[in-house]
C-alpha cells in the first residue's frame, strides 16, 4: 500500500484547531475566522466530523448514544470517510480559491481518539487516515492543551466520546502532544486555560507569516 | 501498514454470493439458506451493504440518488465501515457459533465496483478493505456471472450504482472474474443465465464438502 507524501498547498492557508473536549476550539476558531474576515481574507470555517452533508449524517451515527458499541474499525472508517469527503469537497476547493480554511478538528483528532483510546494498531489507523485525506496537512495546527480533568467540567450534556472515562481522555491528550512534537514547524501548543483573548493573540501571531499565501 | 493474512475460520462455513446487478444473488442466497435450514443447519442470511443497523444507515447514504456525487474515497471508506461492522458484529459471532453464514455480496463487490469503476488505486482500495475485515475470507464465493447488457434488463428502479453506464458494469464483471481466477479453491463461477434450479444445484454440490465444519 503506497501512501502519498505530506502535502501542504501553496495556495490558500489551512489551519486546524485541535485538543480535547472543552479546550475552547470552537470559540477560538470563530474568533479567528471573524478576525480574518475583518482583515479582508476569504475565510472558510468548518469542522470534523460533520463539515459536509454526508459528514453530518456520519457524525449523527458516531456520536448518537443510541448507536451503542461500534466496532473500533467501523468507527475509524466512518471518521476516515467523513475526512475524505471533507477534504475533497470542502477544504481543497477553498484552498485552491486562495481562502483561509479554519477547521475545528482534523486528522490529529482521529489519531488521538481512535489511536489512543481504542484497540487498534496506531500505524494502521494513521495509514487509513492518510489515505482518506491524500495526506493533506495543515500549514498550522493549533493544539489547545487542557488537563482533561478540567476540560471535562465545561459541559454537561455528554455524547458517546465525551462519556469515556478520564483515563481515556488522558491518553488522548498525550497523543495530541506527541503529534505536535513530531513537527514543530507546523504546530503551536497553547495552554487552553489561558484567557481567551491571550490565546487568540498567540494564534494570530503564529498564523501571520502564512497569510501571504491567502487572497485578500 | 501491516495487513493480516487471509483467514478462513475452522468453525462454521462462510459463503458469499457475488456478481453484477440482476445476476440473481438474492434469489440464490434465499434458496440456499432455505435448503440449509431444512437440512438442520444453523443459518444466517445476510448482505452487504446493510447487514447491521449502522450498515443500513450507510447503505441509505451511499445508494440514495439525493446524496449526489460522493468522493471516490468517501464511498470506498463507507463501504469499508459497513464491512467492518458486518464482520465484527454479525459474521464472526455466527461462524464461532458453528452456523453457515450466507452473504449477498462481500469484499469482491467492494473491489469490483470501487476498483474497476472509480479513480482509485486498486491495491490501496484492497488494503483498506482487507484492514476493515481483518482479511476474513469466505470458504466459498459463488460468482453469478451475467453479461451486464442482460443483467440490466431485469429491473426498472435504479439506484446510484445501477445508473452507471454499461461500460462501468463491464469493467465490474471483468474484475469479478479476475478475482475468481486468483483462487479457484475458494471460488465457483456459474452462468447466471442458467435455470434457477440448475444454478442452485451447482451451488449446493460445491458447498457440500465444507458443511462438515457446520453444526447441524
Amino acid at each position: 500500500m503506497r501512501f502519498p507524501e505530506p502535502t501542504f498547498t501553496d495556495s490558500g492557508v489551512f489551519v486546524a484547531l485541535e485538543g480535547g473536549e472543552g479546550a475552547g476550539k470552537s470559540t477560538q476558531s470563530q474568533l479567528l475566522a471573524s478576525w480574518l474576515t475583518d482583515r479582508g481574507y476569504g475565510v472558510l470555517l468548518t469542522r470534523e466530523p460533520g463539515g459536509t452533508p454526508v459528514g453530518t449524517a456520519l457524525r449523527g451515527i458516531v456520536l448518537d448514544p443510541a448507536t451503542g458499541a461500534l466496532s473500533s474499525r467501523t468507527e475509524a472508517l466512518l471518521y476516515a470517510a467523513d475526512k475524505a469527503e471533507h477534504v475533497d469537497t470542502i477544504v481543497l476547493p477553498a484552498l485552491a480559491d486562495g481562502q483561509v480554511v479554519v477547521t475545528d478538528r482534523y486528522i490529529d483528532s482521529t489519531l488521538a481518539y481512535q489511536g489512543a483510546g481504542r484497540a487498534l494498531v496506531p500505524e494502521e489507523l494513521e495509514a487509513v487516515a492518510l489515505w482518506a485525506t491524500g495526506n493533506l496537512r495543515p500549514h498550522l495546527t493549533v493544539l489547545l492543551d487542557v488537563d482533561p480533568a478540567i476540560g471535562h467540567t465545561r459541559f454537561e450534556g455528554q455524547d458517546r466520546i465525551e462519556a469515556e472515562p478520564l483515563e481515556f481522555h488522558r491518553r488522548v491528550r498525550q497523543s495530541f502532544l506527541d503529534l505536535a512534537l513530531r513537527d514543530p514547524e507546523h504546530y503551536v501548543v497553547l495552554d487552553g486555560r489561558a484567557p481567551i483573548d491571550d490565546i487568540q493573540q498567540s494564534i494570530r501571531k503564529r498564523l501571520e507569516p502564512w497569510l501571504t499565501q491567502a487572497s485578500s
